[in-house]
């Protein structure tokens, strides 16, 4: 059961290099287009189908928190969240629409 | 001397999460940044101001190649670059700019 209250970076405070490199990894952005789907609060941590252990799954929720992506409360005994849309969209106009219109695109996620 | 014609990749057969971790690099970007200042061939791989040795550089142009950033031609003893705007953009609309435009931002690039 989670306890502490996670530490988060409001997208305001995030360098460019960090957002590129959060969405660069295709269990990120699993997650991220996953979560876009999802209302607020919604998902919990263990409720998203991506082949890593819990360990490696958190480090990536670790990575979108820092990066200003998701927001996470504790909410009983699951960490639940939510994607920072309009606050990222705020700071790095396009980057989430462009990340979310590239499901469909066909082009190779292999290399 | 450089003697062959370097392999390229078309911005349209680049994966999004390839486009992604190419620019998410400090040094990558200060080359992508110094080529839309610069005219199309005007540079040659030599001419950037990046703190990496020679071995280094040519990795990161490489991944630049790769991503469809860049388009390299062998000019005599020099290889020189340009930077694929136009295809990059159709391919992915709106990240150059979002990339270009972030340089003023103020936002710390150390994370």
């Amino acid at each position: 059961m989670p306890t502490a209250e996670p530490e988060h970076r409001h997208p305001r405070e995030v360098p460019l290099q960090g957002a590129l490199a959060a969405l660069a990894d295709p269990v990120r952005l699993t997650l991220v287009r996953e979560l876009a789907a999802s209302a607020d609060w919604e998902r919990s941590c263990g409720s998203f189908d991506v082949p890593v252990r819990k360990a490696a799954l958190s480090h990536h929720f670790s990575v979108l928190r820092e990066a200003g992506l998701i927001e996470q409360r504790i909410n009983g005994a699951r960490r639940v969240n939510r994607l920072r849309r309009a606050e990222f969209d705020e700071r790095f106009p396009g980057l989430l629409a462009l990340v979310l219109a590239d499901v469909e695109s066909g082009v190779g996620a292999d290399a």
